[in-house]
């Protein structure tokens, strides 16, 4: 995201094991996270190995298009990180000892009761005119400015880079870049509506908000909708809006779950829930208990996977099973009054279905049955599923929560 | 790992939300590391933004350079997808409406029993030339062929994405660069050892294979250990030393998860099993069924979250919550001889603990009991975790099912 006058960086990781596949690669997305909430932007990420000739091109196209450049990688004390010898070259700072280096490296080998070895020499060559970016670590990264603009180079290892950024790059950058300012963001988070039918509803409203920066994020199951600006009111008034005309599809804002946006409707409420899962194994009530406190709302679950266990438990006659089938409207009617019958409370919620990979002979797989009995009423729908079992699962364990919001804020 | 005259890719991520710091970008990696499997090499990585002028910019630098490249995201239905237009207009292949897309588009909705829509017609108007790379997905990506070059553009979700490059990616990739052969690779999937224990332990074996590539990747809660070369049956050796020196740490290879070993080995011994989850909330019960056929021996679960349902259920004396609460070896060992007895399996399997953010009066936050019942005799395991709260929910779940895994070996 690109606004006016903002000055754009660019992020290069540096790396063997990142190309190979072998690493996943956090760093990029720790830099971009870390400067977009100070109101920076980044308009390129490049990810090279240890080549000297692929750094030195990766950073004379960054130096071209960005104002400053973020480098991780490379830095170590072995042979294979060759990031320092190869920006000495392309820049034309020729390397020599850096005292604030060294004096660095000897401070924290010192506190660690370590020598400084021949081996710890490498890493305090670096180019002329280098600034160290010293914290706690032995490696410490340094600063070059070149052509005006700040090339910040950070050790690959992300607990480090992360504590450096935070500590000595955002400071200064803000002394180069002093009239930056924090860009605006409010998430919408809408489930139970493509992002296709969501484009066609809101689209007037985007129309209107041109100097509103808005994606939309499938987060499977759910669309984030992510509003940006400069002026939070501007926003603000904006997400109303696309909340006016999306009505209930949206569940949430920014960090809100749908399992803590649930929770705080029974809890406001003051009903307790019981659920019976077949399918789902277990699924609902993980999702309901990753919410702290949710013991205020959420009394007890049954996973009744074999048809036994839901005749035992839940007191599905046998003959509805024989009948109907386990994964039928009826069984999930009487697994949704069962399970709040068991538990004594308000509301009872159930799942049956057919994750895969295959079906029964009663319902194809993908077939599923959500059942919602509050207090003496009883609500069955029947929904047709395509995907993995993993899919399924989750499409399930989210459509069932989502009806019991839909019922509380009827 | 660049081998001589080894076809070299590039991989481009599109995508606002990966340069805003929203998104972690995976794809690449999965990218990377499915391309290294099949023998190929990556040279570049980058991440831009949905801005026309970066993607053809990224495009035509990636021709020049790659042999083959691999593009991701910018393809969906909604006004941020720019990546279609801007890749016809950069190739100078006027863009149409592809007929063999339309009946996928078609097909897969009409399955769903959705209609089309107006909003639909953008993801089937594609480049002249472009061959659709559909499967079960609305989004199906394309393959375009520029100065014989191979060029993929995949949906930017990634369990799509990931699909379609597998089963179509890979084998294109294949009839174009029929020489690359793959690099033979073995996960070891390590559980209740450190990265810094088992490395202590290794040393040796890994000084002996040299020709070996090895790499330790902390996948929480367990760690991976990769064994790569060229020549199977050398992988295949180390993989069996490692073993022999890791032992009963060992619970897996490859994609085995443990609640797939578990369940092998339940079936083998002809057992079904029962749980109890407080906790947990059901994520015991949520990773066993994630298994296909996982009926077959997980006949039931109790979520017993309240202390009145682990009364009623699972039948614990309400004297031994009272005296030694609910977190506390006596109510761990009660809940999982009560729910074999309820479940009248072989097996009971339960858990009761503190997940957070608070602890109780009894034992503080992070503690865990582990209760396993097979026939008529009963072990209850003590832990103390830390970590968050999902952390300690899914170190409880993994530890209870490792529980199981290790007496089953016994």
């Amino acid at each position: 995201m690109v606004l006016k006058n903002m000055p754009v960086g660019e992020i290069i990781i540096i790396g063997d094991e990142i190309l190979g596949g072998e690493v996943l690669d956090t760093n990029s997305f720790d830099v971009a996270k870390e400067l977009a909430e100070a109101g920076f932007s980044i308009a390129r990420m490049t990810a090279i190995g240890d080549e000297p000739a692929a750094i030195k091109r990766a950073l004379r196209e960054a130096i071209v298009q960005a104002d400053f450049v973020v480098i991780t990688g490379g830095l170590g004390p072995t042979w294979d990180d060759k990031t320092v010898k190869a920006v000495s070259e392309e820049l034309s700072r020729p390397l020599e000892r850096n005292q604030e280096a060294y004096n660095h490296l000897q401070a924290v080998l010192a506190k660690a009761g370590r020598p400084f070895l021949p081996g710890h020499e490498k890493m305090v060559i670096l180019p002329k005119g280098s600034k160290p970016l010293g914290i706690a670590y032995r490696a410490c990264g340094f600063k070059l400015e070149y052509q005006g603009k700040p090339l910040y180079f950070l050790p690959g290892v992300p607990h480090q880079m992360r504590q450096i950024l935070k500590e000595k790059v955002l400071a200064d950058l803000k002394v180069h870049f002093p009239d930056v300012t924090p860009v605006y963001k409010k998430v919408l988070r809408i489930f139970g509506l493509s992002e296709t039918e969501m484009q066609e509803k809101i689209a007037p409203i985007l129309a209107k908000f041109k100097e509103i920066k808005v994606s939309s994020l499938p987060r499977f199951p759910e669309v984030h909708l992510v509003l940006r600006g400069k002026n939070k009111e501007t926003v603000e008034k904006m997400a109303r809006e696309v909340k006016a005309t999306l009505g209930i599809s949206v569940f949430g804002e920014d960090e809100e779950t749908l399992p803590a946006v649930v929770g705080k409707l029974l809890l406001k409420q003051g009903f307790k829930l019981a659920t019976a899962e077949s399918l789902t194994g277990g699924l609902i009530g993980h999702l309901l208990t990753q919410v702290p406190g949710s013991s205020a709302y959420f009394d007890r679950g049954a996973i009744t996977y074999s048809n036994q266990s839901k005749i035992e438990i839940l007191a599905v006659p046998k003959e509805v099973i024989d009948q109907h089938g386990p994964v039928s409207e009826p069984t999930a009617r009487y697994m949704a009054e069962g399970v709040r019958k068991l538990a004594q409370t308000q509301i009872g919620l159930a799942v049956t279905g057919y994750a895969g990979p295959t079906g029964g002979p009663e319902a194809p797989v993908g077939t599923v049955f959500v059942g919602l009995c509050v207090e003496d009423k009883t609500e069955v729908k029947r929904f047709q599923f395509q995907g993995t079992r993993e899919e399924i699962k989750l499409l399930t364990a989210f459509h069932a929560l989502d009806t019991l919001r839909r019922h509380l804020l009827s």
